[in-house]
């Protein structure tokens, strides 16, 4: 075994694992994200890990990203075999960086299989060689959901996003957050409508979306390098300044639009707008948990309505906890049809990992198991065992500890994992069918029959 | 677009997706074999995708298989940064085609954070340059357990092993099953004490545990060739040839080595066995479920005690669909520790994939959606949002038609995608506050009071 010494066994860098504690936290998380998102009528899907490169590349989609590339690696006792494994590597293949490209794949190999409108969500992992620092992973998980259409898709589909969003984080239990939405024909058509143009409204709505993290000064000055008139970047600014409870925003919406020229696409921009929230509200979403913010843009391009940003409050530095937008020409790209979708993301790794370092949230207990049942008397592991048995048929998880050691120590290895109940049975308690059920939290121990032992820890875990 | 029409969107051959019926079969199938595991103390982990490539190679462990390596391939804007990205590639990793060396050094990494014995369930895909072929995937998804310590183990963890594996079966209600059970001291003790040298019965095992494969005769051959003489020969065909009940077997054994020499290892070994039947009987595994196979060994050379394989009744051309044993030598190895671990695997990719093509499971309805709110007047719309919350509120799966369309079309496109219920509202329902609940398995449709909706839908879901 002296050769295994020396082997690096650091996971590479920027690959993250958890503890149990913290998996448990993760699938804790999954399940309400799950739970929310197929209440809406998601369906799931997984797409490989592994796509055509040439699929991951198009329309130039691999955008920014570092991506990887794999290669097979032969045994050496295989190494002749090259040639027949099929494996030779010359189909160049890498690992997906997001679930957008490999959804519009997805939606292209399997067109005649799918329902539409399709909605689906999909929780899986993606790779990018991002540099590996603070919250940044290499390898993460990311919880999407997206409806696609093939032709028209209603605006409801836009508002029920911010009531998913909204039912997630309720569960989640981290505090007040805010849904800030609103809508890239608004932010594109006002640009037009000062005059701007066309060339100049992409890095104009780049500057506006940095808004919030270089201040308006700075804006200014970006603006003004654009070429842009100091008359035009006032506009800007008062534009992007415009605030308020959702119906002001609107009605100064409204009443600028009046004001200003070739507004068709400002105006569509505001009825979209307005629908959205109608439905928003006909969702029942509480008025506190959102607003329209005319600053935000999310940087990706291919947004063309509604946009989405979660900020967590007391906790803005966190950064956008769950965004999204619709677009119109993402996922049609291996068809050659506009198939216009409506998608939010979280990225749940980096979330966990901010949200753990911030105190917002905690692990759960390192095993799922509720109860130990302890080896008190080596003799009566038939009975520990069927006492095992019985209570996991009753849906409780239990641990029977197999190994010899004082009480005192199994107590501790219960409680060191986070097991809250110790079932203890000697064989006085054989003999009155009961046993003496201990609360590791709070120490009180209880004598419990058999018969009625779970119920009685199932009405204790409560 | 015309550029996206000449990509080759297919999956690269032999990574696999499902359809959502089938991803949904398979995350029904994640939740009970979870649900299992978690009820016997198992707590979940997830090790990255990606390792270096000396851990996956650590003591020859890479086996037969082809691994894949990963390379970054930089954004053509960025090939400048190759240098600063960190991303050089002059480390040398690969994706885990296991998750066994990978708890390996989820164990040297995490050893003192973790509690032993440390019982820890893992369903992560991992990836082999498999050839591609009937039901052989180069990306495919493994639900494994294992439990080590860092010490002794008691055997009473085997004999947990065979209960997990019968809930879990009967759970997924695929038919009969019967679980094999083996002890790799009894072989190679028994090889030792009929006078195979040391040297050859690594081979002999191999041979033997071909024999449901390639028959008796060639079995016969194949030891000949090994240069094992005709009367050892025959005592290993009468070895591997005893059968009956558990107890037969077991008593045969004993008989057995009553009439050998060198009998220490097979005695320890028929030891090992009686004692984790004897658990086994005490978990309440039913007499019919399990057995005794002496010619059952596990190709792998890690294991060391117990083994199991799984056989489904009526479908043994399937193959184990759970398999797994007690290894001494496997998870330490990054620590140049023994650690003593038993464990069990269900490749579930392959599993799935298998008993859909053998018609013993049927995919799950495309969505998890239960009930259609129907669009029958656009300008009830604000209603039909409302009554989808409420009944999602009540725990029900719900999509809201946004579309406009005969009604017809809609309950067509509700019963394509297997959702069981629709709810219609016009006018007169808003007014005397109810609807029609319409069951589209049955044809059947009910008037429901409104209040009354959400209870009428679960108590018809069941």
């Amino acid at each position: 075994m002296a050769k295994g010494d020396k082997i690096n066994f650091s996971t590479p860098s920027g690959f993250p694992e958890f503890l149990p504690s913290e998996k448990r936290l993760e699938l804790y998380l999954l399940d309400i994200i799950r739970r929310v998102f197929e209440s809406y009528g998601f369906t799931p899907i997984e797409t490989p890990a592994v796509e055509r490169l040439e699929v991951l590349q198009a329309k130039g989609n691999q955008g920014d990203n570092i991506i990887y590339g794999i290669d097979p690696i032969l045994p050496p006792n295989r190494q002749a075999e090259r040639d027949k494994s099929g494996e030779t590597g010359s189909e160049a293949r890498a690992l997906k960086f997001d679930q957008t490209v490999p959804l519009a794949a997805y939606i292209a190999r399997h067109l005649n299989e799918l329902t539409f409108p399709f909605a689906r969500y999909q929780m899986d992992v993606v790779f990018r060689g991002e540099r590996a620092k603070d919250g940044r992973f290499r390898q993460f998980r990311q919880c999407d959901i997206d409806v696609v259409a093939r032709r028209e898709l209603s605006l409801l589909y836009d508002a029920q996003m911010p009531a998913i969003i909204t039912e997630i984080f309720k569960a989640i239990n981290i505090g007040d957050f805010l849904i800030r939405i609103n809508n890239r024909k608004v932010l594109t058509g006002f640009f037009k409508s000062v005059g701007i143009t066309e060339d100049k409204i992409k890095s104009c709505i780049g500057i506006v979306d940095n808004l919030e993290k270089i201040g308006e000064t700075k804006v200014k000055q970006e603006l003004e390098k654009e070429g842009i008139s100091g008359e035009q970047t006032q506009k800007i600014i008062d534009f992007i300044k415009i605030d308020g409870s959702v119906d002001e925003v609107l009605d100064k919406l409204k009443h600028l639009a009046e004001n200003l020229s070739e507004t068709e696409q400002l105006s569509l921009g505001i009825t979209e707008l307005q629908t959205v929230i109608a439905g928003v509200r006909n969702l029942g979403v509480a008025e506190n948990r959102f607003c329209i913010d005319l600053s935000i843009a999310r940087g990706l391009d291919y947004y063309t309505g509604t946009v989405y940003e979660t900020t967590l409050l007391g906790h803005e530095a966190l950064g956008s906890i769950c965004s999204g937008g619709r677009y119109e020409e993402l996922v049609g790209v291996f068809l050659g049809e506009k198939m216009p979708g409506v998608g939010i993301s979280i990225g749940l790794t980096r979330l966990i990992s901010r949200l753990l370092k911030a105190g917002i949230l905690s692990t759960l207990a390192a095993t799922p198991a509720q109860v130990m049942v302890v080896n008190m008397q080596e003799d009566l592991m038939p009975t520990y065992l069927k006492i095992s048995q019985h209570l996991r048929q009753a849906g409780i998880n239990v641990i029977t500890n197999f190994d010899k050691r004082p009480l005192g120590k199994q107590f501790q290895l219960a409680d060191k994992q986070g097991i809250q109940f110790c079932v203890i049975i000697g064989s006085e308690e054989v003999a009155a069918q009961k046993s003496s059920l201990k609360d590791l939290k709070t120490g009180e121990q209880v004598e419990v029959l058999l018969v009625d032992l779970a119920e009685e820890v199932k009405k204790r875990l409560g």
